[in-house]
């Protein structure tokens, strides 16, 4: 059973009609709802209007894979969280960063670029073609690409450094592309960067995106830990015999 | 010309009479004596201790290439600074980070990891490996390795995303390896990583040392400029005809 | 069940006592059984004596993962078995390149490198170092690092692209290091090299190597297939209406 | 003075009037003609139909950067030839792959993959946007992309490595995207991919294709050299003492 924690900003849900109306339980339900189907998922949501946005220590502890959604307040979620989340990454937990979470302060600080792109909200047209056709995310498409009627845009330049695998790229209709599924690796936890899901538009009900967020999350699981710390070796625990020579300021 | 900027911590200069023995007028402006016997370098010195660290906007704006240099007091370094050399980097400045600048901040941010390592004081030999004898970083040393005979233990795992390339391999005589070059690319900005350099022994007066980092400089030296921000770009103004459709919350 | 062929040179056995004596049962036979110590691998053997190597298309369409060891007769292994494996390799089959495996056919033509090397055959020690604790292939070493009391010595550097990860890096008595695990993605296959295992020595039947090529095979397994092949995709049948313009050569 | 060597195939120039047209001297000549016009380069052409494709020992030992152009008749290209070229790659020589070089053997040799993307010839637009407006292969296009309006499509998924760098994505007016302009590194060779030149459209005649050829030259021109080989360290010369123990093979 892979355990997964829905973080969501939950905040359009409840200032804009229009996503209200799309998603009147609010996105991070969808989401973890559509995850639910799949009997080898159990997941639960938090969202940021929660003590310690819903990410404590034990809940982290509990969490195998992480979906992040935020887009108006990445600054409100508090650093103190974000770097109990980076921990947790860095040890082996793995992150799905969906749309506007290209700005959260999780992906920027797993990343430690910029994450700028250009933007356009105007529900426009997205076709994203698969890269590897044979990637565990796209098991289960059975075509070279899926489309999404009603998307806003990202355009190219993509502010991230180089994915470890490019998984979709998207081409849309007012003529921009983007790097729209990516993959990195930070210690021994992976990030799948998805892009599509603005809030205006009915994205997380769309079939296809709810089976590339599912299968993201089975390939971002953990399978082993990396410990944090930077351990003192004593000389008379080196592997090898050695003798101290020189200063100290230790 | 390219203009670099050294910065030291110096402070292990002013507690430790071992350091300021071997580094009298620190090791900031041993760094940037070594790089100044070069024509195409101008080297100045920046100290922690000074104002904003003097890392200044102005200071910032007029520097190719940082090199970094700090142990004791990371945590003292101030946020907004990091911030700007970020950004300065992900426009394409390079960054040559020495030795315990592992645990810089703005290394830490710019790769997102822990940058973690174990380690051992205790004046032993390290044997550098050159991992590709064409790399411009390795030119002049004309033997597949150089040695230095006292320098501190930093030894694997070290906490870092895989480098884009493997410089330099160190063999330590207590038994450990690291991985005491590597590079990374973030935004436009060149980064490097150099091992050797522990504070109680003479090791940027090595030849070799200060060959390395004169080479280093010169690979990372800007090729032009990433600049960021998201731009919006309304419909009217994509490149291909669209009309839009759907709800807005911008 | 994960289907794993055991590809071995099988001349040294049946050439040099030293290595008789060790594997009397040839080398393959000894990582065969290794394997099918863990229920979820069914593994069988394949030699470069027999009729294309054993490597059938039959044979190479049954097997998830294969594992190659060779060393003296490289050259011998046919180019259309080469073209046959590779062609696996890119539509998803994993594959373990053992020791001397460096230089095989099927190696250098999907790294497209030299994949040359330092050498010295003295028996000395090996010390293998975990770069990354929580990755799959370490799991169950309960160590930062495993020993070997007698191996062929390999020395950088290493004419590989840059590895996707690194996964062991060794240091020898003699004072060489070297990247001595590490893993490539070409099309949807998984590779994994693994340093030890000179035929003169018993490294095959040592615990700890066998556990992580165990971990390589279960890391190494496919999930997914990609298919090789060129798609011309008519003007008609193009996503978007097109109108054709130009001259053609097809 | 960098040197380029400019390889034409030289076929279609003779056997279809639609390219002879546009390129009455071939295809290689207008791409040195763009090269030359460049003070820092000097370029010389060589063609398929001449002996050893005119690739001959002497003249890669006296180039700095190849251009490959091929599309016909990859596979009549000698096997020895595409050696010779591998071997000065991995040693420094640049090369610049254009177009339907995608599929020449000295491409797929250096990628190890299947190269294999899909393709449509209907001579519509294509708009190739910049992922890094720092990189110095971008330098001198004002915009944030730049547009051919009749050339052939290549689709994803593109067969090929992870690239080192993402430097264009490419947008089809038939709906496809593709990632145009890629690096790669092997050995100390640099190499880039870059995907406009069909031949039956005059896109070498191009001012910005032929701009991103030159910067690409000059990005990809030699900074060191890695010696091919792998040397024997015998024991007596290790740098550790070490005594020689167990069996022998060699």
């Amino acid at each position: 059973m892979i355990r997964v924690t829905v973080f969501g900003e939950n905040h359009h849900e409840k200032t804009h009609k229009v996503v209200s109306d799309i998603y009147p339980k609010g996105m991070h339900t969808c989401i973890a709802d559509a995850l639910n189907t799949d009997k080898e998922i159990k997941a639960t949501t938090v969202t940021q209007d929660q003590h310690e946005h819903g990410l404590t220590e034990k809940k982290l502890a509990e969490t195998d894979v992480l979906t992040w959604w935020g887009h108006a307040i990445h600054d409100k979620v508090e650093n103190a969280v974000v770097d109990r989340v980076q921990k947790r990454v860095l040890e082996g937990m793995g992150l799905i960063v969906l749309h506007s979470g290209h700005h959260a302060k999780i992906f920027r600080r797993l990343l430690g670029t910029s994450c700028d792109l250009n933007w356009r909200e105007a529900g426009e047209k997205e076709r994203l073609w698969i890269c590897n056709p044979g990637h565990p995310i796209v098991q289960g498409i059975d075509k070279p690409y899926f489309e999404l009627q009603n998307e806003e845009m990202y355009g190219e330049p993509f502010g991230i450094p180089t994915p470890d695998e490019q998984i979709f790229i998207s081409w849309f209709q007012g003529g921009e592309v983007f790097r729209s599924g990516a993959t990195w690796k930070r210690g021994n936890g992976k990030i799948f960067y998805f892009r599509p899901g603005h809030e205006t538009y009915p994205t997380y009900h769309d079939k296809t995106v709810q089976l590339v967020i599912r299968n993201g999350v089975k390939w971002a699981k953990p399978e082993g830990k990396y410990p944090l710390g930077c351990p003192h070796v004593p000389a008379d625990k080196a592997p090898e015999k050695i003798v101290v020579t020189g200063g100290s300021v230790h």
